[in-house]
């Protein structure tokens, strides 16, 4: 579909089975909410659009979203899927944008999603109350800045795929959330993948895939 | 399990579904013959070896692998698992032993794999002829040096699970597999997840964790 | 030619065939109109203007450009070549700026410049409706953030000169450009070769040195 | 083609004009005279070796390759082509195996070349004797390391397309052509492009896009 | 002196040859003003303030500098020294901020310097008409961004000392001034010494510890 | 403690000896209120909030902090420990919000605190003053940007712990503070340790360990 | 002490309470046995020797060491220390020789050790065992590769000073250990305290400078 | 004077004052004599050969060196220069062969030099012993590794130029002389100039520029 200066991959949801999200940044407010009103005329699927700017929020709330995350805002949600559940924990409010985009995206794609919020390692007790429901969920998104030790600790105590989000929040030495990346790509912890720097919407597609059909 | 200078995870099996492998780089040969030994003892799951150098290979020949990948070795493998299946698809010639890093801890773990080496994407032809195989499978692991465009037009075509394994092959500007990490870090191809540089082992832990029970 | 704070080198033109740019960033916008004042004066060549601001760009509006490209201005374009086509290709709507730069300094030398926006590689089929006009062009600039694969897929399917132009756009793992610089630097495809991150204006005149005398 | 573990682009020159090369390096001396004895048997044009060991070479001379630059070894030479020629620019005697990749590439294409070894910016007269061969060629390649003024300086001198090489040689603040490159990718002047750290390959055959089809 | 938050070294100038300049950066505009309003008092050398805002260089005019360059203000010039002349030659209209903090440390201290803007070297013949007046100098500052070719391009021309200050100008790879640092640590001119970036104030105390007594 | 999007480590005060501070970037100013009312009503120990904006500190006025140090507030200060003196030492006037966050942290904490301020290695005149006072400290904090010559000095003339703190103020060259960082890191005196880039908290953590149940 | 081409500190045990060890690497087998003869003529106080080479120590075993630590060597330990006992954690085998260098230093100088060697944070059951002896040790030594978990772990659990030593051990994405060393910088627990990659001499002297007197 | 695969700047001598040196990394023995042997029969000045393996300077013995620094080799050395001498200082044994470099350069060109080895600033009395010689020398080079505090402490107690040379020894944060580099140019010190890293040949030309016609 070409709007001029953007073509939508409007295909995408039948060919791999996750729609295209429209990302905000380095848009004009215009251009998003024509792209979203091209969408919702043309696409059965959900629409997803993150990294919104308050001032692009605004412009897009004529359009009345279905969900508002943080900066993620959905419409026309997917039908709820009968089987799977993915568990999202994060390490610290300051995370919770991050979250936020992940559980949209999967909500709007009919997926249940259990967050867990302010699950530090530096206090092993909390995250000891929510290994049982980790245990059974599909997938868990481990959503971590600073040092992102968390996805390490889960790696040795749950089963499922662990997915690691490296988030750009913390003091100086974690350098924009590179300190996080590399822990993770580094970690001691068998099968932990990980997915870019601040990439909920990027983490929320790898559990789509791994959910598959549904 | 103490073995004086070393505590061996024998319960990781039972508890994330996994073995614990043996890392081979700085430690003795008799070290690794040690361990190995050690957990043929001990332990009933499959034994895995990686990361070895030809002097530790002669040295564990004496206890008669039942596969060697290039520098993996493995012992005791399990039963062949009814269902699920791995495609492993790489770049060129030289991502060899991360390839055969991952194919050897999928298979000594009964997980029937196949593998489609040297498959560019600077000659998109040769990569059409194994996308029909990739469509079918469970998870797909996707192994490239240099610019690592492989996982990103792979996500475009297929709805799997597809785990990125950067590697360190390449000319001056490939910087030891970062830029392979960082492109597949960056992929604008939605749900591609990633693992370390070279760590074939740790993608094929990810399949496993997918795949779960079998 | 000596402005007080600033000499220009008028006699480029004529020494290697392109004029020199006046890049506005970090000038004040008053300078800004001050050069091209001067340079319309003496210059008989064509005169550009690249990263301007919302401010300089109201200051030079009373010199009435001939054209305006997003933050590029151009004046006095050369007439148009007779022969040879450049084709500028691109993967997203975030990247115009750059593709601007390149198609207004194209445009303002006289040549013929065809631009295909929105070109992504995770969406093959986009890219294969513009593969034949790519085929019939004398120089291909290929404009992409993120992972970049673009260069690649199409250094595999076109003959013509490539020039990679890596773009700052895209989410943290894409470190404001530099893995996209990184990517194209190490494409396995041959004969790509690659300009400064944004730098638009220095693929334009890679590809007038390309074009020659016309 | 397919070798058991590696598959060549025989219809590579066809398509674009240039044919694959093989990259010895990672590659064992007879997987590399595996490759090249089907080359020879299966493709019409040039066979190009590069980054060869000395053991390799050694094992290479059995199939008596029709020319040796360096580590870069040559057979089935194309026929001269009738027009076009390629000067290439280098700064120091530590750049010649740089130059010789390029160089041999190039004539084993049938490109007509010639080579100005040694010619530094520090002793601007050295330079000044060259340019007017370079002005007549119809393109530049520049190999330089340490700071890289090289492409820069021609880039006001010569109107050609100039492509730059950046080295890995000198001394410890080069940072294995991290210096070199960043300097040519950052030039002042207009229009220079860039490919990898010591990759004379890639740059001839971006010299092979630009001279088209001869 | 100690004014409670800030302890002065007065004595410096005895000691070493030069004043403490007070760096503004990071200072409230009334720190500033109390700083320098002491330094007046006791002080009997020359007062320099560096990288003054806009609204701190208003609070400290009611002190009434001697000069002001750019971010730079200067009070109490020492008496003009008999023998000895900076030359300060600079690559482009960007980097003036950078030339003033030079030229604006050595007038106070009573140096004659003589500016060269705007003198790159991808137009050589700028170059040329100020090589004359640089090889009567007793020290050169080459100040230059993105590549920085100029003060290799000058070692091989002028025997006198040569400080290099790289900027943080330019395009997108020039990181910050990354590049221009490398590029002059990397120069294959002999002799070459270099500063911080941007540090203009840094160059004129290094030309000033050359000059010595004077 | 659950507040709904943040639990509380109440207990860490027990457990470790030091209580969970509020790092405030990140949150908004109400986050910032409710946490520490929450904290005032519930924790018996110390509450201290670090990195405030004017606007998170305009907020939290209302509930009347015990002190305030630039962007550290606290509340409920420990008794006076009977022993234990620790110094704060540090560089230039620029590094006073990371001794202050340094000093509050200790004074709420109960600690005798002693802060040395701007006493540069440049004059080294200034150091000796106080290098009395630092040997009979119990523990010396020391806070340093630029070069961070600092603790290295200090480090052969005191006998107790030294804790470097590096700061990202300084020049171009600093590199927002991982020069200091590294410098710290790589000090030629033996027994230096190292926290985090302007982390004053962390170093008042680390000194508050070393002084244990005082 | 003037050893015409080095210098010794001997002074330095009476000043800061430890001795100066010698560093190995980049020395002579014959200057170290140089060195070490003149250090146990005059100095009274225990002479170490780090990062020895197989040669180095073979040179070395005519002078009889006290005790051999992997690579570290001591002569004339100090007497018993009554009090303070120092544990050295680490996650693995490979981290053996820096945990060596720590209790070779730690013993040379009187003080009690205990090693807990193979700890990780990915199988936290073999942690928990541990937990009970570092919480009655004076001071916690943790060594770490990869991604560095363990420092943050204890940090939650452990009220005593913890020192912080990353390894240069792991997979590529470790990074030579500047992956561990960013995560312990970064960690969310509050007061580690970390020194260089490697320098488990370093963690040996910040301990000594906690312990004190003794 | 070209010898076939290198041109000679014999001229240099004459047009700056000082002589082009050999740099034989990445040079055959044989290249390295050949050079040598043309050199020593056309120039009159002195012949300095820098870096040299162990085989390079046996096959260069047979020209019989004046003199031989570590890996610098000298012939033909200028008359003994009537005024100026060059005070160098260094850090640490393993930094001889820098500052080997630097002096013999400096010796072939007639310049006096004092060497003052292992003056660390963790011992400060140390180097309180060498600063009368230092106050009075021409140029100080300051040579050292790791953390480098020596060129800044220098600074504030001597008014003679200053030029840094840090040195890639040191345990591994020093990050192979990145970190000395990075501290050397953010010298809280004014005036303090630097060179690449172990550039004891740079140094040594900085100091002639210095020094002038002698």
């Amino acid at each position: 579909m070409d709007l001029g200066d953007s073509r939508l991959d409007v295909d995408r949801m039948r060919r791999i089975g996750m729609p295209e999200a429209v990302y905000a940044e380095g848009k004009t407010a215009s251009q998003c909410v024509r792209i979203v009103e091209a969408l919702l005329r043309v696409d059965g699927g959900p629409v997803i659009v993150t990294r919104t700017s308050p001032e692009q929020r605004k412009a897009l709330d004529v359009l009345e979203p279905t969900a508002t995350w943080s900066a993620t805002l959905t419409w026309q949600h997917a039908e709820a899927r009968p089987d799977g559940r993915v568990a999202v924990v994060s390490g610290g409010t300051s995370d919770q944008p991050v979250v936020d985009e992940c559980e949209g995206t999967l909500s709007a794609m009919g997926v249940a999603v259990e967050a867990h919020r302010d699950v530090g390692v530096a206090g092993l007790h909390r995250l000891v109350d929510v290994v049982p429901s980790l245990q059974s969920a599909s997938v868990v998104v481990a959503v971590a800045g600073m040092e992102a030790s968390l996805p390490t600790v889960l790696g040795g105590l749950v089963p499922a795929p662990i997915i690691g989000v490296p988030t750009s929040t913390g003091y100086g030495s974690s350098f924009e959330g590179i300190t996080a990346l590399l822990s993770m790509l580094s970690s001691c912890a068998p099968g932990i993948s990980v997915v870019g720097i601040d990439n909920g919407y990027g983490a929320a597609c790898s559990a789509l895939r791994i959910l598959g059909d549904g």
